[in-house]
């Protein structure tokens, strides 16, 4: 086996792509900051059952596990950092009021998440802190919205969907796991003769609103006819009103509704976004309120954010021409090295010949060149 | 056991300390693009063989492993992305000139490097490949000035050394590797009697030169001892002449030269630095020639670079105050979102307030606020 070859779904990334990715990067953190949210940086590796407790078997199993030396002791490579900035709001800021908080860095998954997807996602990501009314899911929406602005995401479609409407719908009738699992993923393939298999002895109302749900899905009207098809529950009028707030305050975006949409069950507690872009095979923002993600660190507070995958992200987008550069001679000369720094503090990139290395081309695409000229340096076109 | 202890020489970094690592970040990869090398982004896992073929035990040990689920395979979280870059120099780049390459990324140790290190640094580093003139050499090394200038190290020292002094003086020595442990352990301990107790049975001029080594360390003077005390054997006076060569180039650095520093003697194959700093206790940056390193991916190319650990920088620079940020109320309000919007576009932080938080600090340092005045929003001073 050659020295080479990398693991299945991991990859080097290669200047163009690294460059560009680092350009998202730094746009994507720096609207973050622009809307107050504080950079955090968690470990890569945490005790297992501080990465998991909480969270779901689906983490679980996406986790790679590692016995620390030190202590003996497992500890996981983070597979998603949402739970390890809800430790952070808990434990370390433990600040009364809204706290906001981002961050970017890398996650490992044991599987890919996708048939295409990387192992080695680099997730970015905004949470908000301490606020349970609606203004909070509006801002990460539209901070979500603005960052793929920034990032000249053409034209992307936002789909809302409530954890809450499930729940709702479910409540008070006796599920097993196995069942309630099966019930999910019919409503996610919009199934309605299984659906109606596995809810056969279900109260009526409960079962008349989950068949309904399947058809739940397209614009605005939606909300109308979810208003006829669901029984009035208190939580389910709240859950569509609240939709309905939020696509009204979202000026100019492409807007639909899939109250079937259940993924992340677990995890959301309330509104839930996600955000397509034309050449995306998935969304490339998912995001919400989920108000529990504390309550194991001891602070169970209300939360909402998003996150994505830079790596996704720079897939859907042209690729950035690299900016010329200015190519140098070699000489042992004063006065050459004070004109190369003064091109470099101006932010241009002088790519110095080595000598011997003269006829070579470089991958920098050099345009213009550093000559003397009157016994002065001067930058000319190549 | 708490849900939110860290293991042993893992930590979070917190918002202040984050933003000043992310700023660092770019100035030096942005320095490093100055100077036409290209970021790459290693993966963080690889195959074990991959990552450790042709490396020495000592990165090894560091090294965590794991099955991969995917293949049965064992790999390994990178320890150290200088193979990592060379293998992309070798196999996927292989371009036929000179390749100057960067990188930033963590990476994960099973034991700390130093008492009090991280087992998570985040390594930075700039590579040049296919260059085996000394202009390389001072390429990397002035490199590593400037990076360390733009972030505003306060006099940083540089110690110069070369790894082909001591191979040169134990060529046809026949010593076995325990032996050899000794004697790097005893030159770099400047143990003169221990050294002379292992060097017993060597051939005069080797022991003799191992012994002057222990003394050879201070100013350029050194040089001078060194060329009298040293068998004039070519590959040392090829090195002297180098060092002398390098340290005249360096326009106002401080220069110091310890000839029996052997940190990294089985990677570095000719000149080699460290640089130090007020305030940190062990050196900032290590850098040199290491030739031999693409050899295992099938490219034995020319090979110079250096790399630096950001946490550990961040730690011998002053704080940065926060910019100061603006207050904004909230409101259902088009006028107030435009405001909001064009300030942030500006790139100011607007802190949203949002209903029932009026009264709370905030961890962003505000200013100014937006208020309503004749119809407009202004900003105005607190």
């Amino acid at each position: 086996m050659s020295a080479w070859v990398l693991p299945d779904h991991i990859a080097d990334v290669l200047p163009s792509e690294a460059r560009h990715i680092e350009e998202l990067r730094r746009s994507l953190l720096d609207t973050a900051r622009c809307y107050g949210y504080e950079l955090v940086m968690p470990p890569l590796l945490e005790h297992l059952e501080s990465l998991l407790t909480g969270a779901g078997a689906a983490l679980d199993l996406q986790t790679f596990k590692l016995v620390d030396q030190l202590s003996g002791r497992m500890m996981g490579l983070r597979a998603d950092s949402t739970p390890q900035v809800a430790r952070i709001d808990a434990h370390l800021l433990n600040r009364p009021g809204v706290t906001r908080l981002c961050y970017c860095g890398p996650v490992l998954h044991t599987r890919p998440g996708a048939p295409h997807a990387s192992r080695e996602p680099l997730q970015f990501g905004a949470e908000i802190y301490g606020h349970a009314g609606l203004e909070a899911d509006l801002e990460i929406l539209m901070l979500a919205l603005d960052c793929l602005k920034v990032v000249k995401v053409a034209s992307p479609s936002v789909d809302l969907a409530d954890a809450r409407i499930v729940h709702a719908l479910l409540k008070g009738v006796p599920v097993e796991i196995a069942l309630a699992e099966q019930i999910y993923a019919a409503l996610a393939a919009k199934d309605a003769s299984e659906l109606a298999v596995l809810t056969k002895k279900f109260p009526s109302s409960s079962r008349q609103g989950l068949l309904a749900l399947v058809q739940l899905y397209g614009d605005e009207k939606v909300l109308l006819e979810a208003e006829k098809a669901l029984q009035p529950l208190p939580a389910i009028t709240e859950s569509l009103s609240n939709l309905k707030w939020l696509a009204s305050q979202l000026d100019g975006a492409k807007v639909s509704f899939d109250l079937a949409d259940l993924r992340g069950y677990a995890y959301y507690t309330g509104t839930r976004f996600s955000i397509y872009a034309a050449g995306a095979s998935d969304a490339l923002v998912r995001g919400g309120r989920y108000d529990e993600v504390g309550a194991v660190f001891g602070r169970n507070r209300p939360a909402a954010g998003f996150s994505l995958d830079v790596k996704a992200l720079v897939g859907v987008l042209p690729a950035r021409p690299l900016r010329a550069a200015i190519r140098a001679p070699w000489r042992e000369a004063a006065d050459l090295r004070v004109a190369i720094a003064s091109l470099r503090a101006q932010g241009e990139t002088v790519v110095c010949v080595l000598p011997g290395h003269e006829s070579e081309v470089d991958e920098f695409r050099c345009d213009r060149e550093l000559v003397p000229r009157n016994g002065q340096w001067i930058v000319a076109s190549i």
